[in-house]
């Protein structure tokens, strides 16, 4: 396994892109591609979590998936320390910058696609709370001048063959009159909107669910109906879009559980209180939903078998 | 993730240890220890397969344990090109090399455990068909002078917390009578053990179903009822023996397929013919299992839930 810390900015250590590439062998790909998952961990796009990071490269490097780690820009979490109501304005962590570096996280994976055995058509987008709503952002404007423009390259390079949502924000138009923590959300939208009091044109633009169309990727939700700090809403409200445009999804809503379960056992809790069996269903749910999209090229029958086969005949 | 091939001989580059160790982050057990998982990949005592090791040990990073491959001392393939009739005795892959090598590898990750984060008196071993040999091998042997006297160490370094064998050879003394492949065992043989035609006396000696007793540790055993390599009957004699002595074990045995399933999906296959979802089914049972034993020490509640539940008295 090929694990690196890639740059996305020269001069910033902040935004990174950690490779967990698989190890090709003669023994089993022998050097034909395989499909990739860009992981976004979430965290109010005031910091990046550790917990929706490797735990999550971990669970789709083990389906057999290389796994990617994108720490896109976001305010800074030193904002715990120093109180949300001195924030000032941050230009580079605000919309639409976030989504523009999964754009450029997908770039560089298909510059190094034939180096690292990646197959460029089948790289899914995953991501956790505000991880999650930049990949749904990502899943509505990949092929929009937002992203296309801004590098002046064809759309084809930027799209996202599937993306999975883990307990997304979708509509801020809902949250704004759906607000479960006042201060928080104002220093999250301080961080990714540059104010307070965002206007509802801009709200309603950086709401994935309402600008999904026909080029928006097949999508794969998950939640908990007892979220309540980003509520379960979210989440149907983003399938209704999916379905109004029929555009193919699925959804796992789980009864019991907090905000922020990652892969919900052990490998990425903090304390017990974030470990719920149920909810941890939605990896093989997940692996089961890629896998008729990013089955491997392999033969029938190995090469020692075939020859078993024909002694035999 | 550090990723790290370990030489453990310096003159040698075909016996090594590859490090799997997960990153530690102040979101999640902030520098406590976690469990980790040594794995053996088979192949015969002739190679050491890939698909039994970088696979597998994704399987266990993705459960939160850290993960190393141990490449053991084997003939080499090279042999499949030569043939087995041209094999010559070589003293350095013969028993009990390979089982001290697994002590050898114990060593070095317990010396590395406060850099790593390796509780080292929760490390389990995990192997394959021959690796799963050499692992049951070093279950009844940690104690013995063949590993203690050899290392001149106490015995309490070499002690393995659990261990986990997927379609195991157990009863050399049993395969003498029910030998599938003559041509192959003799090559293996050759390799293991320096002669195609082996002691009664050394064959039970090599036979881990005939030296369990009380020092074996838990075991998980699993394997295929059709397999026709190493039949399902070696699987079984090694439960009766921990059954007999009291071990507490778990054994699955999946109705259909081959010998060599490894995680028995994509993610290890060469062919469609290596893919059972049911034999796969493994993967889920080992780490409800292990988790018994290998829990995390994890607060029941996070911080910030506690500062929230005192708030709210």
């Amino acid at each position: 396994m090929d694990v690196q810390v890639i740059k996305l900015y020269e001069n910033r250590d902040d935004v990174t892109l950690t490779t967990y590439v698989l190890a090709d062998s003669k023994e089993m790909l022998n050097g034909k591609a395989r499909p990739a998952v860009l992981i976004c961990p979430g965290g109010a796009y005031i910091s990046c979590s550790d917990r929706e990071a490797e735990p999550v490269a971990m669970a789709f490097a083990a389906m057999g998936y290389h796994a990617f780690v994108l720490r896109y820009s976001v305010y800074g979490e030193q904002v715990f320390a120093t109180g949300f109501d001195k924030m000032e304005p941050k230009k580079e962590c605000q919309f639409p910058m976030p989504m523009r570096e999964i754009g450029q996280a997908m770039m560089t994976i298909k510059e190094n696609a034939q180096n690292w055995h990646v197959d460029p058509d089948r790289i899914a987008i995953c991501g956790f709370s505000a991880g999650a709503h930049n990949c749904a952002m990502y899943s509505v404007y990949w092929d929009k001048p937002e992203i296309t423009d801004y590098f002046k390259k064809d759309k084809e390079v930027f799209r996202p063959a599937a993306c999975i949502l883990g307990y997304c924000l979708s509509d801020y138009l809902y949250m704004k009159e759906n607000n479960t923590d006042k201060a928080f959300f104002d220093g999250s939208n301080m961080g990714f909107l540059g104010t307070k009091d965002p206007s509802d044109e801009l709200l309603a633009k950086v709401s994935p669910a309402l600008n999904v169309d026909a080029n928006t990727p097949p999508t794969f939700l998950w939640a908990t109906a007892e979220d309540n700090l980003v509520p379960v809403q979210h989440s149907i409200r983003m399938a209704h879009a999916l379905a109004d445009h029929h555009i193919p999804f699925e959804m796992h809503i789980f009864e019991e559980g907090p905000h922020g379960l990652a892969v919900s056992t052990q490998a990425s809790a903090a304390s017990r209180s974030q470990i719920y069996p149920d909810a941890a269903k939605w990896v093989p749910l997940a692996d089961a939903w890629l896998s008729k999209r990013f089955a491997f090229d392999l033969p029938d029958m190995t090469d020692f078998e075939r020859m078993m086969a024909e002694k035999a005949l």
